[in-house]
Parts: C-alpha cells; sequence; structure tokens
C-alpha cells in the first residue's frame, strides 16, 4: 500500500549544532528508509519547513512504525493520506501491459 | 519540475452513458500524458470523487496545459502544489550516487 | 486493518418511494458486508444524515470497493480515517492476555 | 450510550522518566476502564500523537468523569461525538435476531 | 440529560402557502415538545434562519427522534452540542440547597 | 435580553493551589451572578475546560461588566452570542397563555 | 445599543426588471430606517455582493424586526456582531465631554 | 476613505504597572486620533480583548501610519476591511440631500 | 493606490457561444483597463478557474467601479486585498535612487 | 516564471537592536535580489506584520533558494501562490504587439 504523508516541522531543538546533527541523522535514516523501498519520494514545500513524501508499506501499523523511526519524529505534525489504486495510474497500466506481454 | 496535483470530480455530466463516454476519453488521455512523461502517478482518494498525481512538466504553463488537456477538466475542482527538490529525495541520491558511481 | 469511516448523505434521490427502496437495499447491503465481517460498527450523528461506522478490511483497495458496493455510494461524501493499532486498545490487551494464557 | 471520542496530546509533561511514568499509569487506568466496560476500543491516529476511541457511560456526566480519570487528562484536548444508534448497525442487528430467535 | 441544539433552515419548501402551513404545523409540534418537558427553552438567531435551543431527553435516541419529529426536520442542518453538568450551574445549586433545607 | 455565552479555559494560573483557590472564587461568584438572575444557566463541554452558559443582562454593556467580574476572566476566551426571541420559545408561549389566561 | 451587520446577497430574483424593482424598494427602507436612526451607515465590500454596516436599536429584538423589514431580507444571508462600549470611543468621549461642560 | 479595522490583543506586556502605563497611553493617542478625525468610532467585542472601529485616511499607507502610532501596536492582531462607499449610505444620502437644497 | 485582486469564475453562462462571446468582450475590456494603467498585471492560478491581478486606482471606490466594468463581473466572486507601500518594494527604493539622482 | 509569495513574521529575534540588524540586513538583501531581477514587487499588508510579493525565478527551485537567503528566513511563515499565464495579462499583450510591430 502506498500513502501520501505530509510533514510540518513544528518545534526546532535548541541550538545550531544539535539542529545539524539532528539533519545529519534524519537524512542517514532517509536513505535506509529508501534502500529498504518505504520511501519512495521526497519533496520540499518552497519556502516552508514542510515536506511532501510517497510512502509505501505493507499496513498502516507498519507505516506507523516506519514514521516513528525518525530521529526528528518528536518534531514533527504528521498527516498521512491513505491512498487507493486508480485504475488510470501509470504504474497500474504499465504493470498490467508487462503482465499481459503487451 | 514536478507537482502534486489533487482533483475533485465537482460536477458529473448527465446521463450514465455520457459519463461512461466521458471516463473511457480521460483513460485514453490519461495513458497518453503518462506515455510523454507528464503524469506519473495517480491515485485515488478512498471513498472519494478525488485523486493525487504526481506530474513532471518543464513549468506551470505547461501544467496548465496538460491539466487542460484532461476531457473530465471542466468538471474537475483542481489544486495544485508547487513542489522544490528535497535533499532526501530517494530519486535525487540515487541520482547522485549514479552520477559519483557510487 | 480497521478503519473509522464518517459518511454523509448530500443528496437524496427524488420521489419517497425511490428514497424508500433505495434505504432497503441499503439496509440489505449493510448486513451483508457485516456477516461477512467488513462493516463492524454503525452510529448515527443525532439530528443529522450522517453516520460513523468502524469498517475491517485486509487493504485500503479492498476497503474502496466494499464502500462503492453500498446502494447509496452516489449520494454520499465519505472520509476515511485510517487507524494504526493503540498499546492500550482493549481488543489488543485481551488477544494479549489469552495468547498468553493469562 | 457509546460515543465517539478523540484525544490530542497537546502538551507533555517535561522529562522523559516523567512522560514514562505517567504513560504507564495511563495504560494501568486504560485496562481499568477497559475491564468496566467503559474503554470498548482504541486506535491511534498513524503518525501523530492523537487516538480515536469508542466509549460506552450511561449519560454525558459519566463520561466527563471518565475521561476526567486518565492520568494524561491535563496534557489531552479532547472532543466527545455523540452517538445514535443506526437501525443498519451489526450489533444491533444481531441483537435482534437474538431476541426474535432468528 | 440536557442539549444544546443548533438548527439552520437550509431549504424552504416551494410556494408561501406551503411555507406558511409548515411553520403552522412546526409551531403546534413545539408547542407539544414544550408541553412534554423536551424543549425548554428556544431562541432565534438574529437576521438569520437559524436557531439555538435547549433540548432535554433521557439519552440521545430519544433526542434524535424528538428532532426527527419536527416538521420541518427534512430542511435543517442540526447540530447536536452534548452538555455535561457543570458545579456552578444555578440550577444545580439551587437543587443541593434544596435538599439540604437551606 | 439572553445571550449564549461559550468560555474556554485557555491558560491556567500557575501552582496547584492557586487554580484551587481561583476557582473557589469563581464558584462564589458564580453563586452571586445566579442570584441576582444574571447566570441562569451553566453547562460544562465533556472532557474539554469549557462551558455554555445562558445569561440575562439588560444590555451588551451590562454583559461584558459581568462578564469581566468573574474572578478567572483574563484566563477566559469568551464568545458572546446574541439571541433574539423566538415564536415557539416555551417560555415565551407560557407566558402568553398566563396573560391570556390560558 | 449598536451592531455590526454583515450582509451578503447570496441569491437574486430571477429576471432584471424584479432585481432592478426590489433595489429600488431597498433604497426606499434604507432611507426609511436612516431617518428613524436605526440605520447609521452603510459601506460596500469592494469587488463583492456584501455590505457593513452599523445598526442602533434598543435590543436584539427590534434589531432582527428591523433587518426583517429589509425587501431583500429573503435573498440575505445576514451576521450580527454584538458591540459593547469602547472607553476610548470617540463618540463616548465628546459625550462626556460635552456632559462635563469641557 | 473609511475602513473598518479589527484589533486583537494577542499579547500582554508582562507586569500589571506596565499595561496600566500602556493603555493610558493608547487612550491619550486614541483620542488624538480622534481629534485628527482619524478614529471615528470604536467598540469592544463584548467579552473579548478585541475592538473593532470606523477609521478614516487619505490613503492605506496613511491608515497603517495611523495604526502603527498606537502604543499598544507590537500587542495587536490587526485586520483591515476595506470600505467602498454604498448607494444607500445614510451619510452619503444626506450630503446628498444637502447638496440639493433638499 | 495598489491592490491585490483575487478573482474566481463561480458560474459560467449557460451555452458554449455565450461564454465565448463574453471572454471575448471580457479581454476587450481588460485591455482597456490595462491601456489605462488600471490593471497592471494578471496571471492564472494554474488548473483552476482562477485569477491573481495587480490593480492601480485613485482610490477604493474606483476600484469597485473598475471592477464592475468587466463583462464578466456578475459571474466572479472577487477578493480584494488592500495594499500598503513596503520599503523594500524594488519599485520604491528605484524611484528614491532615481529622485536622488543615485 | 512569477510566483505570488505571502509572507507572515511569525516570531521575532529577541531585543530590540538585533531587530534593527536583522531588518537592515533584510533590506540589503531584498535591494540586491531586485537588482538580479528576482524580486519584482513587494507590498505590506497594512496593520500586519505581514508582505505580498511578485517574485521571478527560472523554477522553484531556485525560488526556494532566493527565499532561504532573506536574512530574516527562519522568522518567515512563507506561502508561495504558483502563478501561469493569463491571456489578459498586460505584460503579456503589450509583448505580444511589441513582437508584431503593433
Amino acid at each position: 500500500m502506498e500513502f501520501l504523508v505530509h510533514m510540518e516541522v513544528s518545534q526546532v531543538p535548541e541550538g545550531p549544532e544539535a539542529e545539524v546533527e539532528l539533519r545529519k541523522r534524519e537524512a542517514v535514516r532517509a536513505r535506509e528508509l529508501a534502500n529498504m523501498g518505504i520511501l519512495l519520494r521526497l519533496w520540499r514545500v518552497p519556502g516552508r519547513r514542510e515536506n511532501w513524501g510517497i510512502w509505501r508499506e505493507k499496513d498502516i501499523d507498519a507505516l506507523h512504525e516506519a514514521l516513528g523511526s525518525l530521529p526528528m519524529f518528536s518534531y514533527l505534525v504528521i498527516t498521512v493520506h491513505p491512498l487507493a489504486s486508480h485504475p488510470n495510474d501509470p504504474n497500474l497500466v504499465r504493470g498490467l501491459e508487462t503482465e499481459l506481454g503487451s
């Protein structure tokens, strides 16, 4: 299952060093989640401390755990948008074409 | 540039045949836009006549034109969320690793 | 997976007979969904043409299909609230106690 | 009477030990309320410090007291959604069938 | 139990005679509900087709039935605000004083 | 004139003793306002630090003064809903019946 | 008592002649209300079918009646903002100065 | 040009003396602005630390300067509602009548 | 004075010919307003029947008249955002530099 | 591409000197961005610590960088409104006329 996830950094840890350290750990964890096929895409909202991401997990509990594993988790306001398959989704269409040998 | 686009079908054309015909043309156009690399992904909002999509175009005018080319355009309430690159985006990270031969 | 689902009847079919007939078919389908273990609970919002329900399905696509199978589907504005397990959920606690023989 | 209750943790007690201690007491109280048949179900909102619960009490004053007995009460923003019976509620339907010997 | 109920007339029946007739029946039913001790108070929102009322019923199902018995019910958007007792409520304080012989 | 007044305690004085003391003074003032016929009814919003009240004063300036006389005034976010007489108000109907000797 | 009143024309009577006629009657009534000292000021919201007005009446029931006497009343969405005296209001200050002979 | 201006005191200076002093200076400045014909009317929102005012200035820059000259300016959240002339405004009508010798 | 103006086409005239004709007249009037120095800039909101514009007029009444002169005026929901000069506005800075001979 | 950008100063650095210094640096950077053709126009929202600006950049990433280069960036809540070309935009019309030699 795929999810559209919005995150807003609501609170920053005090002290610039602590923030730099935290962002470094966040980047490492994001790469791990990407390598595990859980975090698919991530974009910034221009001008804001917010991001949009496409996440993939087997169920909502697993998604909650993946989100909770982010080092910045306690500074984030997260909104999960559940997604259902759309018959016109390019991924789905290509998959069907592949299966059908077209 | 990539965009997160939300669409809501606010109004349906009268008559079930007209609607079936329109949805068929919409599917055809969606596949064309996918083949052109403009429509990247599309998901349904579960239980609603709404969808979320990831679109890619060279600028906002081109995106507006692509959206306007949908047969259902005049029945849609569309919201475009501009997206900026995020340093932790898996796509970007993989691209950099490829460039660097890592 | 369980889901909290809110439904609002936004539009009623014209003619009192048509509405009575539709509500009868809706009741039949609701009972089927209950017997299949998909619709767990359903409550009215007092004074409103709205309801809250607890639904259980294996994933979001299956939930979307179950919602779409309601005869009143095209008259409903539906909001799906995804739910994750809570460590203090009585159901979960009782399950663990049973497993542990307590 | 049953109630749909939404809770948001708006403020955390200072110090990680105090929080751990508080969450332990909260879990104990939640189990007591479950054993008394007051707290029926509890779910997490994925990615958020919020939960949805189904509560049962004889009236609204008793519900207010049950909510106020939570150790975390003063850190919560609570919203009570009153619920009325729905003729299609699986619980009600099964109850009627049992009464009627069906 | 007492409830604060807000009502908005969202739609008026067509034809001035139909409306006059409906309002007459509404007034009759309101008086019946008042005589039964269910409708305690009713006020207009100045300048609007809305009202605020204090209703008393034994539970939420009974309240839903009382609201549904209004001839204008299908033209109303109703919001029920559940109320709990307040220790400083003049009614409560006077009751306690009477019981205590003060 | 009667008013529907909503109050939310937005901020609590520091220290549990100060709060207990303040709530005691608030209860005393509420009883005085009740005895003066200004505060007619008061209810808690279940699960929240909010209340709904029915207040009666000769004009809005007098209401503002009555609200400002509450010891907790500076900790409250207050919303005044002006009320007009409703022809179906049980109080009004009974008054008219009494006048007419019915 | 003075009131800040916002009005929005939500619906126009069909046919341009009917509208012109209605607006003429509205202007006549507005002048009457002005001459009676009830309507003090009236402004347009630029670019919108909305207006802000300062109204003066002895109580809220009288205000409701004045608003209801507008020929366009059934086409208006009205919001009444109750106003209390402000110690720095120029009118009040001048009044006090006049009373005090200053 | 006239403006409808809403002000909310979002933050109070610390210490009761500082606040008293500030309010005194605010009253002095309000009287000056009234004498200059800039602040025409001022009302309190009952029960709130908010006010509504009618202001008159030659343009928006001048209004911004007048608002910025308030001693409490840095504690205020201000909303300016631009106003256009309304043909039914009593001031305008009287002005026209005077000009026309009626 | 300059204004930021948002327009939404809320309602379209019936019949495609009527709409084409209307849009042609709108374009003609927009060019006239541009030539008069009243309409400075105009942009589309991508994917929507909305636009943002920068307008310049001597006062708000004149702006209201300019907006009302648009052939599509009765199909528009318009929001006027008043603008004050900003000390860092490039136009202002350049103007000052020119005056100062820098 | 052009963007409409709204900024709100949500938080001020402590100490009046620090603020004066910061505003001076902000003005310097704003002039640089203006000279680079990135910041086209800037206006104050009257009475508020907010501004509206017209920005021009080659893409959204470049815009994000330009916004992030403002010395006040970490004190701002920024909203980017993407803009598409409008056929009636005076700039566009004049450009076409120039190209066509009209």
